[in-house]
């Protein structure tokens, strides 16, 4: 920690160049800088605590920005922008993630590069009240949190509607290693490019299991965009064959954006290695094969190679 | 401070989640983000000092940066972008506001978010000469600065014409703890949207005085821009009814946007509380008053809270 | 250095107020602020280290993203967004330039300000492999970097074409104090308001002595854009008329944007001073004739005064 005065101040960040070769025609290759984040946080008293966070890679912006007060185990008050308490996938950092990207359900239902409010990152600006409960020896049997924000999406002054949405999750942690959410969201909010606004409701379920060297990861999301209903679900498998060295990880992840129509569902099989170098460096080699329900496939399988340093 | 090889470097930041009522049909109340700000600052040398202050909330942009070198108390020359030597209250830092908002003048004739050239936070890109003078046994009886700006507002790389402007402004202190400001500002700029530089100047007179508890607080402001007269005038009082903790707070700020129609002045009352609750954090709620001088006054009244982290 | 728990982190920082004045009609002499960049950066084992590197001036920008591995001496792997291997002039790090200004070649042809692909600040996203070989008593024969990069400047997620471009550099040492660099660079890229993918090559030569008080250094580059053959070349002198403190510096400077029209070349002269006041603080006052080989020239010549603090 670097103490300022009084009060700490903690400075880390986020690296991640990342190499892309598309099998589709007409997507080209490419390197890029996936992110390149600087993070300012502290706690100005025991239980008063702060957090600014940056990306700086492609378009310079904010991703979180808030404060959150503590005033019991059960009980915390967060205020600003930051992630909504939706989805255990939308939840883990980014650096902690088994493959380079996320899944399509959550890019697509939880504030993120598909979402018909456009891309948050997750986050969003409102209030949230927070905690856990019924200790146990070792652990809560629970954690919940509850939120209420704008539902027009992060870095903006005004709301595009008058509605607040309402997020909510809890989490039951019935072994140690064990554990099951439930998320539920009510929402309102203009889609991008649209004009009015319309019902933006999702729920969804996940479940986390590590035995030893073993991970187990699935989650269900469903949303309800205006009339439409779409859903998404993935089950993931990560090993560690030379423990905290090398992970081996697989991934089966479909999605519908339309229920009511029978060919347009996607599916994305991924399979990766994960190279841990030290505390601090990784290197994820993903391939997608990807798949789609319709007559003619597309050759859109992409391969992925992300060099990670978060110091 | 944190001491990076033999020069200091301090990093601190200001963090505001702030949620706004508005009574006016079509404004939608919202949570937003009104400051997140990142602040570097030190001394290269005993006389020598740097700054670079960088708003992140909403969309990213420089606040300040500049570089100051102190000759002696009486001389100061700073350059870079600053914000310019003129009115009391555009100088107060946004931590150390006694309300949420600034007064309609300063918003409309200070480079903030009302004037004619856009909003550049009460700054432009310049050279200063400032310092104080006539020291008595606690005080300088005088601070004055005077500077030479673009007049282009800030974060430009090229000015709009080839006038620089002048800005200037010198304050008495005959009592420890009150103060009188004159200000005087004279220039040239294209407003936001024009294609001609027109005239655009401005003067005003402001008061401040401390007792104890009590803190009182006044401002005028006249602007010409082009052939237009606007002026703008607010007192304010606070006062500590739980001293260091709870501060009420109330205003009388009334603009009028051209002197010659007499229809058109705003008058803005505002009550306030605030509740601090350490150094670094407050809670401020302001309720205002919105009137204007017209036939059919509009229900535009405001109700704000902003909870604040200054590390 | 600032250490964070067992990684360290270095902030540092770069500011440039400058005033510049313009003979020319239309052109408005104005202040501005160069740069104002913070930089983060570190070690994370002994042999990888990260930069983070930001632009908060006029517009706010990622300058350098990269995480870098050195194998050896001889092998360093270097990733993200960062210098292409190319130019003396164009990785001599700002704040060292003995001039305000790089000259009109590196401006044109190595992604800077001119360049057709527009202006990355000399960098690109991709790999690096770099070192040093052929040690004697104090120091390397050689220096080389070749490198692999999407060729669409800096800051994109995506590339506007499928092919790779690659840059590669040699230096000799023949002295401690002398050194000659060749530069070869082969790519595609579609230039800026363009739709077509076209040929990007470069080749150049440069050459740099220190004796005493006294440094030279020469460029020249050549660029293909297309069909079109361009080339410039310079040489500068520097001299301290008072050690560490006082340098004059005089620089001429050609370029020729259409081999084969023959009233296109532009030539420029600069004058400067610079002063330095301590370890990291300048002052550079720079004068620059600038003369076009058309039949009536331009009165165009441009007056600068720059301020430097590297903290």
């Amino acid at each position: 920690n670097i103490s300022i005065g009084s009060k700490a101040l903690q400075i880390s960040g986020l690296l991640q160049p990342r190499y892309q070769g598309f099998q589709q025609k007409g997507v080209n290759d490419a390197f890029d800088l996936h992110r390149a984040r600087l993070d300012a946080k502290g706690n100005i008293t025991d239980s008063w605590s702060y957090e600014i966070y940056v990306e700086f890679a492609s378009s310079v912006k904010l991703i979180d920005g808030y404060t959150a007060y503590k005033f019991a185990d059960f009980a915390k008050i967060t205020a600003g922008q930051f992630k909504i308490p939706f989805s255990n996938e939308n939840l883990v950092s980014d650096s902690q993630l088994e493959f380079i990207d996320r899944s399509q359900g959550v890019e697509a239902l939880v504030g993120r590069s598909k979402d018909v409010i456009g891309n948050s990152n997750g986050r969003d600006i409102g209030l949230q009240l927070s905690g856990n409960f019924a200790k146990t020896d070792d652990r809560f049997l629970f954690d919940y949190g509850v939120g209420v924000f704008n539902g027009a999406g992060y870095n903006v002054s005004t709301d595009n509607n008058y509605h607040k949405d309402v997020s909510a999750r809890l989490v039951f942690h019935p072994l140690k290693n064990l554990d099951f959410g439930g998320s539920w969201y009510r929402g309102q909010g203009i889609p991008t490019g649209g004009t009015k606004s319309q019902a933006r409701n999702r729920y969804g379920f996940d479940g986390h299991y590590t035995l030893g060297l073993l991970s187990l990861n699935a989650e269900y999301i469903h949303g309800t965009d205006a009339a439409i209903q779409k859903d998404g679900w993935f089950v993931q498998a990560g090993y560690f064959v030379w423990p905290k060295k090398i992970q081996l990880a697989a991934k089966y992840d479909t999605f519908d954006p339309n229920k009511t129509t029978t060919t347009d569902r996607t599916y994305v099989y991924t399979g990766g290695v994960n190279f841990i170098f030290n505390r601090w460096t990784k290197l994820a080699v993903d391939y997608l094969f990807k798949h789609e329900e319709t007559v003619s496939p597309i050759k859109n399988n992409v391969f992925e190679a992300q060099l990670q340093i978060a110091f």
